[in-house]
């Protein structure tokens, strides 16, 4: 096949314009470890807000696919939460819901400190039983 | 009702044995967080070993509800992996299964070191999507 050698710009242009899209079209799910140390006279407190909002989080929200935390049996101010999101804009949707913002301010007094760490799931599709 | 008194110890006996045997029957789930740093010159082996030895493990054993494994993006020799056990008879089963016996022995040397900690759900029946 012959291409007048004028057109090859356009041709090229086209091309990576096609490629840019379908890479923004990828969607990666979006992994998360939340180390938190929670204030330990307000401990009660703060359980009871995160666990309204991780049940709403997950009802409401498809793009949320779990948020499953644990408290350490040993250091139970020590919580880890481990957070999916099906992709970054689901996180994004997730950061400026009703149900986040109101945990993220009621509990800012309570939390001590806090590692987000971002990570890479071994094994994608990977589910709990 | 009148009970006479000389039946007294030996009906409250029978209750504290109904009482264990009901405990007993409790199952409780058993979560745990298992905090490994790798070695960086082995950790594509490791990595393998791991996924080879989850993959089999959730497909075999009944008991283990999960075992989700994660790399930290900015330093992928720290894994994390929340192991959800049905309860513990199935982690015991689970530690005598080939598979595991083949990761644990296999890997043994590519573990710098691997912290064990026990932890309790926020929301013991949370899945992933």
């Amino acid at each position: 096949m012959k291409i007048k050698t004028g057109l090859l710009p356009l041709l090229i242009m086209a091309t990576l314009a096609f490629c840019d899209q379908a890479a923004a079209q990828v969607k990666h799910p979006m992994i998360r470890l939340a180390k938190l140390v929670i204030d330990s006279g307000q401990l009660e407190s703060y359980k009871a807000a995160l666990k309204e909002a991780i049940a709403t989080s997950v009802r409401v929200e498809p793009g949320v696919l779990t948020l499953y935390a644990v408290e350490e049996k040993d250091f139970p101010t020590h919580i880890t939460i481990l957070e999916i999101y099906a992709d970054e804009n689901a996180y994004k949707a997730h950061l400026v819901t009703p149900h986040f913002i109101k945990y993220k301010t009621g509990t800012i007094n309570m939390v001590k400190s806090l590692e987000l760490v971002d990570a890479v799931p071994l094994i994608p599709d990977m589910k709990i039983k």
